[in-house]
Order: structure tokens, then sequence, then C-alpha cells
């Protein structure tokens, strides 16, 4: 995308700033605009050293209100950071529906500092990057990447300015030098990173950055362009909101290979209090001793607890946790997403517990309320849920890439099962709180439940992050179930 | 405290078995009340090394319903901590309304770690740390300070029984042994410190360790009755919501030295626009340069902008920050609380964005909105609000001690200019988004806020923290007062 592009277009000083005044007040309006509407709009700078990120920014600000941006400078990553997947610190930093973050630098900085190599070694791979930006945009976010492209010669003046000053000299690394020294070649390598994450989802767009002006007026030109666009698709869709035919049946799933995992299911599994007892005893002292050696190896894990309402997932997680060093975990209870959650992508909570390394964190529900509570209930689009499968074994991909050992239960009862719980609940005072008028009513929806719960268990369960199927009509088997596997699990991947 | 208080008291195992159920049950119960009544409870562990900290945390939890507790590990500052006021951290890990959170070390850890210098430097006085605890306990959270007192005999075997066994060598470093080996002065610093913090807000308990199941025992009685004790404050409290006189009345504010600070704003203040012009321009320059010199010698800095609505804060703020490098500023807005942020204390939402090293944060409106709008609309009782100012003077307090420039602005105009705007809002299309219902409803209230203006600007103008009052019906005098003034502090708070 690099060759052959011409850097040094310019503009004349009085042109630029009439087009400039007239940028920046449809700015300003479609920056209210996009609040409006709950667009969310990352812009990412990135390019040649000393191509003037720092001025370009600083010009696209002028006209917005500082009220609704935010800029942030993507620097060495903290140890914190290391602990957790590549993409986990712009997870955090993506922003919240109708503002705007602009980042100076991005997830493209490890993979094009080929210099530093204990950088490199976290990025995450372009695949990962892709799926990242896709889904972002897929769920109505914006994401526009400038790549400001100068030339040897103007690169070659400009560092030798800046290092000529005693104000600015600190700005002038040697990674800097070096980069203008091999041109040529880095430039080669920028091209190979632009052509491999050009895609559909997040184009790049080459700002020709040798003359400020010409590059002021192209970063304004496309972020407008881009923020245009996205009003139009989000008031188009709300256009067609009665139009289901068209808001939804873009997204195409394979079709299902397996009818059922529900079907096979033996709910008559059961076993003694005394097994239970004993098996218990061994399972938590064996965990005990892992979840040491996880934290001394830095090994993470996650554990996913998903079931009917009643099924158990409270008492199976209470005694999975019981032996385990506080420290060293956490329990994330997911219900309904609260309006800041509600202002972010649906992964973004969930991002937010993503464990270092070394820690365990049990999630209470989790993403798969996307699939289930979320498609039946109808809180999401069709399109949107049928998407999510893919998104959800892409975001389990990342977490089990970057080392995190990822468990998943589907706690399993039948109806009639469920009713007697509710009712022994409904009627111990000391359980009431366990029940509420919504567990009723999603009681009422069990066979939507069903339909979809089997899907969601179809669709993923992979290799890297397979589910596990509960029986937990009888709770001592159950618990027990949950616990071994977790043992086994978590001790076949620590090294020996 | 410590000084003849005898460690190795026992409990037999039968008694002991029989009490924690019963405890633990107690324990369980009240978790949920806690979370119905929504206290937020934080139980710190602090004490001799070996002590069994770890232990006593494992079986604390054992009867909490793991989705509603989180256990934090006080462990060396990161470079990101390091980099704000001490107590920041812990601000960030306060628990929500409702939630129980426990602390292996605390915002004492610097405090008696007195081997270790570079951290034992970062920490608060010990009046920073009563104001916080008490601020916190105020305004309903619950405190447990729990500090677990060995002998040095059993120290001493702990220790090597730890070393001994290749499992756990890891955990005895050089630190403990040391401070087995001078236990008495130890124990002396450790009294001093337990004395100096020990206050009416949050008293120290201090727990004979000896023996664990003592120390089991003490812990689940202590943290029942704190628990209790914060229930029965609230639901007291909310018996006597409609008995003024007992719910408020408790705060006693000194009288008032000068009676207004308002009363003397001369609003005829104006400036022509040809020196306007030519001031602010070499203002502007003046804060690039600046800016970009604290972001080298580490300075952080802190503006507050209050003011009437339509008092001109945004045009204001705007021109401050347009010379400036965006990566090293942030405005942070503030409108009414978020679901998230009321279920924290209000100063929570605030020490979010205290500025770290070399940055800057504009807080457009702020942590005053407490005693003013809040004050104003009742959204909080008079104790609360009357409480607030010297909250708040400890708040900036801390920030200031900390090495942040704090400048405050009132930006100050007359009911007569403020209904013009109004209209001007009202009449023009491009500035209709400005104006709301609400402004027109806090316009009829003008007296009342005017009240709690004056009160808050003599009660809140510190040493360290002045109000700036700015006569704000000329604009352009305005925003030249308004730069100029954070031109010159920042200036002279930089080492030249």
């Amino acid at each position: 995308m690099l060759e052959n592009i011409y850097t040094s277009r310019k503009l004349v000083k009085e042109d630029y700033k009439e087009e400039m005044n007239s940028l920046g007040l449809r700015l300003s309006e479609m920056q209210r605009t996009c609040k409006d509407e709950g667009i969310p709009v990352t812009i990412i700078f990135e390019g040649w050293s000393a191509a003037g990120k720092g001025s370009r920014i600083s010009t696209l600000i002028r006209y917005l209100d500082p009220r609704g941006y935010e800029v942030f400078t993507t620097d060495k990553t903290t140890e914190d950071e290391r602990m957790r997947p590549y993409l986990w610190r712009f997870w955090q930093r993506l922003p919240a529906k109708g503002r705007i973050h602009i980042f100076d630098r991005s997830w493209y900085k490890s993979v094009m500092d080929g210099h530093d190599k204990k950088e490199s070694a976290l990025a995450a791979p372009v695949s990962d990057i892709k799926s990242f930006e896709k889904t972002v945009v897929d769920n109505g976010g914006v994401i526009e990447k400038l790549f400001l492209h100068v030339s040897r010669k103007e690169q070659e003046e400009r560092l030798s300015v800046l290092a000529g000053d005693p104000d600015t000299a600190w700005r002038v690394n040697k990674a800097d030098i070096k980069q203008n020294r091999k041109y040529d070649k880095t430039l080669k390598r920028f091209d190979r990173m632009l052509n491999e994450t050009n895609h559909e989802a997040a184009h790049w767009t080459i700002i020709e950055a040798d003359e400020s002006r010409f590059a002021d007026v192209k970063v304004y030109r496309t972020v407008l362009a881009a923020m245009e666009k996205a009003v139009q698709i989000k008031l188009g869709k709300a256009a067609d909101a009665n139009n289901k035919s068209k808001s939804n049946g873009n997204v195409t799933l394979p079709s299902l290979k397996g009818s059922s995992k529900l079907a096979e299911v033996d709910l008559s599994l059961s076993i003694e209090r005394e097994e239970y007892g004993s098996r218990l005893k061994t399972a938590q002292s064996d965990l005990e001793r892992i979840h040491n050696a996880m934290y001394k190896q830095r090994l993470p894990a996650a554990i996913v607890f998903e079931g009917w309402d009643a099924a158990g997932k409270g008492g199976a997680i209470k005694r999975t946790v019981a032996p385990l060093d506080p420290r060293g975990y956490k329990v994330a209870p997911y219900g309904a997403p609260n309006d800041v959650e509600k202002s972010h992508h649906y992964l973004w909570r969930f991002w937010n517990e993503v464990p270092k390394a070394g820690h365990l964190t049990v999630f209470d529900r989790s993403w798969y309320g996307r699939v289930m509570v979320e498609r039946v209930e109808g809180f999401c689009s069709t399109d949107d849920w049928k998407r999510a499968f893919g998104e959800i074994n892409d975001f389990e991909k990342q977490l089990v890439d970057s080392g995190i050992v990822l468990l998943k239960f589907w706690l399993h009862i039948d109806p009639d099962e469920q009713l007697k719980r509710f009712e022994v609940r409904t009627n111990t005072p000391e359980k009431e709180w366990k029940i509420t008028d919504e567990d009723w009513r999603n009681r009422d929806k069990w066979d939507q439940y069903l339909e979809a719960v089997d899907e969601m268990l179809l669709r993923t369960s992979t290799d890297y992050a397979p589910w596990t199927i509960v029986e937990a009509v009888d709770k001592l088997y159950s618990r027990l179930k949950v616990i071994e596997t977790v043992r086994d699990r978590l001790e076949s991947a620590l090294v020996l």
C-alpha cells in the first residue's frame, strides 16, 4: 500500500484555512450526532517516526468538544498488562457509546516495532487483531486506522531538527535513527503489515504526511467520512427496525452437524453420599495443591458456569473454591448489565475480569448470555446473536492462546426437577431470597431456552474450549463431576 | 495495644466446631442483609509475618457467598500506582454498596514495613489514613481492622517450619527473619502505629493468633459485630428519615468568618478584543511550553471548573487545553452519577481521574456537586453536605501533598446575563443542544444556589487550594483570566 505513494502533496495556506474551518464545523456537529446516536468512535494513528502523529492529533481535536474525547498513548506494556492477553488493555480503553477515543500508536505497535523483541513477543497474531476489529465494528463501533507516511528525506530532516534542539532531543532515540537508515527495508515490513491487516471491517487510510496542511485536511476528511458512514448505517438500521428481513438475515451459520447434545444426557446419574464425601475430600485437597502450583508457574485459568435456574451453580462454585487460597481467585457474578456495561460492547465487561497470570476467575454466568437470555428475550437482533457464536469462539481462542486454561460447565436438569427446587425455595424461609419472579418467567420459556442452549453447546464446543455438560439432578453427583473435572484439567495443564 | 496481650489463648476442638457453625450461619445471613441494605464492608488483615493472615481469610470466607466478596493482596506498588497519591489504589478497590472486600495487608503496609525504604517513602501520613477511614465510615461504609498478634516463640517456630518445607520455603524472606530477631523493637513500632491509628471511626481489634481456633472465632465475632452495628445504624437512620432533627444536626460547622465572597465580585470587568487576542496568544504559547516542562518534570496538575449554567465553562476549557499536547491531559466531564458511581462513596468517581505524574486532568464540574446540586436538590442529607466541606478539604490536601497542583475556578455571572444566554441558546439552532429543561429549573432556584455557592467558596478556600472567582459576564475577560491564572500557577510550580 505504501509503494509509489507520493508523500509530499501540498495545499496552499488560504485553501487550507478555509477548508479546515468548514471541515471543523462539520466534525464538531458530527461529534454531537455520534453522541446522540450512541456510536463509539476509535481513531488510531500509526506511521513512521517523526511523521507528525502528535501534531495531527492536536489539529484533529481542535474542533472537538473536549468533554467527549480522550487521547491515549500506547507505551511499553506495564507489568499488569504483560500478565494478561495482549488485547486486554485495548478492550479496557474502547470508548463507550457516543465517545471518541484517539490512539497515538495502538494494538499495531508491537507488530510494527520489530526492533523491540520483548514487546513483539507479546503481540497478538494478525488474525486476533482482525477479529477484534471486526467484532467492534459489527457491533456498531467505528474504527478508523490512519497510517502517516513520510519520505525518507523528510523523515531524516525532521529527526535532525528534533535532535538538534535541546528541548526536543529526548524525543529521538536509536530506533528512530535506525528506521530512517533502513528506510527501504522498514517500508517493506510496514507494507506487508498494512496489507495483511487491511480488511473489510477496518481499512487503512494512508495519509501523505510530508506536508502538514495536506495531512490535516486528509485526516479530517477521512475521520468525517467514517463517522458519517456509521451514522448512516445506524439510522438505516433504525429505519429498518420494522423490516426484519433487512436488518436480520445477513448472518448465515453453517448447518448443525449434531442434532442435540442435551438429548443424550442421562439425568439419572447419581452417587452415594459416602463415596461423594471421600472423593470430594480428595479432589479438594488435590485442588489446593494444584492452585498453589498454578500460582508458582504463573498459569491462569477461567471457569465458566452456566445452567438452568436452580441447577446448583452456586453450590458447585462454593465447593470448588472452598479449598483455594482466596488471594488467588475471584468469583465474578454476572446479571443484567448495568448502564456502564450497556454502553460498551457486550464482551467488554468480561474482558475486564480476564484472569492474570497465576490467577483463577470463576465466571458465574458469562458471555453466553448473548446467545441465551439476549436471544430468547429479544435483547439483541437475530444477526447479533448469530454472529456471537463466532465472536465467542474467537474470544475464547484468544484467551487460550494467551495461556489461559478455560473450562465451561453447563449444569443440566429437567423441568420437573426445577419445579421441585423452586417450590422448596418458595417454602423455605432461609432459601426464599434465592427465587424471584423472573425465575418463574424464564421457566415458562423452557422450550425456547432449550433450543438456544442446545445450539450454543453445538456451536461453541471447540477443541480448545469444550463444554462439559453436568448431569445435575443429583446434586452430589453434579458437584463432584465439576470439581473432579476442574482438578483433572488444571492438573494436566501444569508443568510437572 | 500489644503489650501484655496473652497471645496463646485456646479453644477446644468441639467447642470450636459448634461455635463456628453457628457463627458461620449468622455471617452468611449478615452478608445478605448487608447486600440488601447496600452496606459496603471492608475488612483488613494486618499483623506479624507468619501470623496466619492467609489461613484466617480462608476460614472467614468459608460461609460467604463467593459472588459477594473479593480478596485483595497488597503487594509492592506498581509503577502506575507510584505515579499517583498513595491512597489512590485503595480508593479504586473500595467495595460497592452491598459487597465485602477483604484485604491481606492494606494501606498500613507501607507504614508498617519499616524495612522497605522505597515503599515507606510513599506512605500516606497517619492523618491522611485516618481521614480516609473516617470519610468511608461516615458515608455508610464498614471498615474492620484486624491485627494478628503472635508471640516471638510462636513466630519463630512457624517461620522455621515454613522455611524447612521446599513447598513453602519461598514464603519466608529476610525481612521476616529480621522481624523475628528484632521482635521487641518491632513490637514497639507496631504498637505505636496501632495507637496512632486507633480512632473513633475505625478501631483496631487485636487477634490473639498463636492458636488458630481461637483466632478464627474472634475474627468471625469481630466481623459479625461490625456488620451488625452498621446494619443497625443504617436501619436506625432509615427509621428516623422523617425525624429530621435526629438524622441531621449531628454535624456542626464553625461560623463563617466572611459573609460573602460573591457580593464583592465586579461583574463589569471586561477587556478589548484586540488586547484579548494578543494576550491569549502569549498565554497559550506559554502554556504549551509549561505543559511540556510539566511532563518532563513529572509534575501533575488538576483544574476544577465550576460555575453557573451558561457561565462559559466549555469555552474556557477549550481555550485552555487548545495549546496542549493531547497525550498529556484529559478533560473529565461530570454529570449526574451513573449507577456504578452511585453505588460508591461520592468521592470515588473523582479519585478515578486523579492525574498521574506529569499529567493534567481538567474536571468539568467536580466533587463540589456534593455541596451545590446535592445540597439544594436534597440528594443527600444535611449532615452529608455539611460534613463534605471537611472531607473535600482533606481530599484536596492529599492531592496537593502528593505533589499535584490544584486550581479551582468559579465562573460567575448574574441572573440577567444567564437569561440572555439561555435565550440566545434557545433561539440559535446550532446552540440549542446546549440548553435543557433542567437548566431552566436550576435557574428558578438561583437564590438557594447562591447561598450554597457562597458558603462553599468560604469554607473550601484553603491555603493549598484557593478558589479563583472569575468575573464571567464578559467572555473574553473570563477566558483570559482563566488561562493566565493557569499559566502563572503552573509556571510557579515548575522547577526552573
